[in-house]
This record gives structure tokens, C-alpha cells and sequence, in this order.
């Protein structure tokens, strides 16, 4: 491992928690339609509607927003009260204006890799939320910058690898999600460290069947540490 | 000149058709909303959501649906009937299902500066949004990248220069925003060539009284060549 050069830190779920808040928006937004279809059925249209969207929206909270007003629409088969789609507006807005609250040891992972390595923040979300997160953390000198991908598919890695001038085995990736941050980073040839977070979005569950070579697996953020100085 | 290594093109309007797909579907939406307040008054009181949300939502098409369906919910104070919320949000699908019109003298501008310089893509639009752009439009593989920005304002020209390890001076930015694709380049001391489009998105706006000895205003983007070749 000592050819890497670059650590790309993915951003939600492994510097800051981030899933909680889509969790509490997605428990009130279903206490806001269950009056038109069961409760437990109204987290499953909300996800389809999103997969459907995805190709168009993306990932982030604004697609996130964008699909539960229509899944709101659906749902009540557009009997739902025009104040409520204000509320799901706020639900979002809520998200964008949550506290930025860092993981454990992240701080001091960033602290002792600074200056060793190149470090960058590679996420799907949306910049302007991201970089609020980023300022926010007190952390953002650290980074040389932040990079926005519209997926972390094989790809949009072999993109990354273009973009950055490097090779894959001189990339380390460590983030929460096998198939955003883990499986795809492996796939081209790159090392990757899988920390993962309590919870999981359903879109991004995958089984974890992966053995590699390239592939660390931690518990804690900190334990990535012996590993690089 | 000679210095300059790298070429940044906005996206929008300078090489590919966007603000008429924006004005069009605020024509759409002003005729949806026209029963509630005089017409005329439709499109102040979206831009005036649109730049209350610009610090949450960023730019793009998914800002743009979120505040039109904010601004549908106010000017209508909640009535708005919900098969119109459902009208809006598809407005907003259209633009991001639009072809990709590209504007004269792009392509010949692209093939003869490749090789030559790097190229990149500099936006604040949705990245998904303008990498579906980018890949329609047939010259993607010209591009060493593309760099989405939460905004274009002098510290996030200074962002860029960082992540692009070069100086200022090494970049000339192409765009058809003075407020956005010019001032803010030539204040930090890059160069900047100005082609302007035939419309302009009302928050672009700025008076034009801008003199730099590193500014080259042109009306074809191909009028570029001669400085660079």
C-alpha cells in the first residue's frame, strides 16, 4: 500500500452523519400520507418514485424533495392538501439546515493524514449542501478540494482516475456504502476501506460477499490509521 | 496570453442552448398561475423565491422545480389545484429530458484548441444534469473534465485554482455571464473572453462596464481562435 498517494474520503455517513435526517424526514413525511394508503407501504412508493427519478435527479436532497411532493401526489391520488406539500418542501429545507455533526475520530484521522497524502472528498450529493458540511466541519483546509459525481458507479470512478492525472493503485477510498464506495473503487483497481454506519439507505444495500485483497475492513474510522503512517 | 494552459467553457448558453428551455417553461407556468395574481407579476414573485432558496437549493433545474412549486403554493395561498403541482413538476423533467442543441462554432472551437490546452467544463448547474449534456453532445472526450461549483463568485474561482494546481494567469475562462463566467475571473487575475447570448436569465444581469487588459469580448466563440492558435 505505500504507492498511495490520494485518500478520497466519501462524505456522508463516514465524516458526518447525514442518513438519520433522511430517516426523520422520510418518519414524518409517512405520518403526513398515511391517511391514503397503509403506513408500512408508503416508504416502499416514496423509494420507487425515487429509483424512477434517479436517472433524471440524481442523489441529494433536492431529488430527495422533488420526489416525495410526487410521491405525495400519488399516493393520495392528488387529494392530498395543498398546505402538506409545503410541509414536505420544509422537510427538505430542514435537511439542508440540519447541525453538521462529525463522526467519531474523523477529526483526528484528518489531522494525522494531512500532509502525507493528497485528501479529497468524493460524494454524490449536491455541491451546495456538501460544501456548507464541509465549511461547517472545520475540517476543509485539509482537503485539496471536493469532487461531485453524479453516481459512484465503475465509471464515474474511471472518470475520477482521469481527472485526478493517476493511477488506480495510488487511490485509497474510504467510505460507508459497499456499492457506492467500495465494490466499483475495487473493480478498477484501486484499494478501498469499508467503515460501516449504523444505517444504511435501502438503495444503497448490497450483499457483502466481497473478499479482496485491496479491501480493508474497520470498525471505527481511526483504526484506518496504522495501516497509512 | 502565451502563458494560458488551460481553457474553462461554461456550460450553459455558451456551449449548448439552456435559458430558452427555462424561459419556457416559465411561460408554462406563468399560464398555469395567471388566474391568482396578474400575469405580469407571475415571474417576480418565482425570481424573488428563487433567490430566497438560492443559499439552500443552489442552482439548476431541480432548484428551479422546488421554487416553482413553492411559488405555486404562495401566489395561489394553497389553492392551486394538485394536478398542477404534478404539471409543474414535469415542467421541470422536460428541461432535464431537453436535446442538446449545440451552439454554432462549438465543436470547430473544441477540436482546434484540443491538444493544444486543457480543457474542462466549469457549471453550477446539476452535475447529472450537465454530464448528460456533455455525453449528447458528442465532445465530451475533448474535456480533461467537468467542474460543477456551488456558485461562480471570486472564492469559488479561487477553489478552482487550487484544484487545478495552476495560477490565475494560467487559465482563460469562455462564458456568456459577466457576472458569472467574467468578473469574478478577471478579479482574481485570470483572463476572461466574453461571448454574450441572445438571453439572459434575469439573476445573471449586471451592467456592462468592465475594462481589463485580460478581457476579450467577441460575438462568435470562434472569433476565440486567433487569440489562442
Amino acid at each position: 500500500m505505500n504507492h498511495i498517494k490520494i485518500i478520497a474520503f466519501d462524505a456522508d455517513d463516514t465524516l458526518w452523519v447525514n442518513q438519520n435526517y433522511f430517516d426523520e424526514a422520510e418518519y414524518r413525511f409517512r405520518e403526513l400520507l398515511q391517511e391514503y394508503i397503509p403506513y408500512e407501504d408508503i416508504s416502499h412508493e416514496l423509494l420507487k418514485i425515487e429509483i424512477e427519478n434517479m436517472h433524471l435527479y440524481g442523489f441529494g436532497v433536492k431529488a430527495f424533495a422533488l420526489s416525495m411532493v410526487e410521491a405525495a401526489l400519488k399516493i393520495s391520488d392528488n387529494k392530498i392538501d395543498q398546505k402538506i406539500i409545503g410541509q414536505i418542501l420544509e422537510l427538505g429545507k430542514e435537511i439542508l439546515n440540519k447541525p453538521v455533526e462529525m463522526l467519531d475520530g474523523v477529526i483526528q484521522v484528518i489531522e494525522q493524514l494531512h500532509g502525507k497524502y493528497k485528501l479529497i472528498v468524493v460524494t454524490k450529493g449536491d455541491i451546495l449542501d456538501q460544501e456548507r458540511k464541509l465549511r461547517k466541519s472545520g475540517i476543509e483546509h485539509y482537503f485539496h478540494h471536493i469532487e461531485i459525481m453524479s453516481d459512484k458507479q465503475v465509471n464515474d470512478y474511471r472518470k475520477l482516475i482521469k481527472h485526478l492525472d493517476c493511477k488506480p493503485e495510488d487511490i485509497l477510498m474510504i467510505g460507508n456504502s459497499l456499492k457506492s464506495d467500495i465494490i466499483p473503487v475495487l473493480d478498477i483497481g484501486g484499494y478501498a476501506a469499508y467503515v460501516p454506519y449504523k444505517s444504511t439507505w435501502a438503495h444503497e444495500k448490497t450483499e457483502d460477499k466481497i473478499t479482496s485483497s485491496r479491501l480493508i475492513r474497520i470498525e471505527r474510522i481511526t483504526e484506518i490509521l496504522p495501516y497509512l503512517i
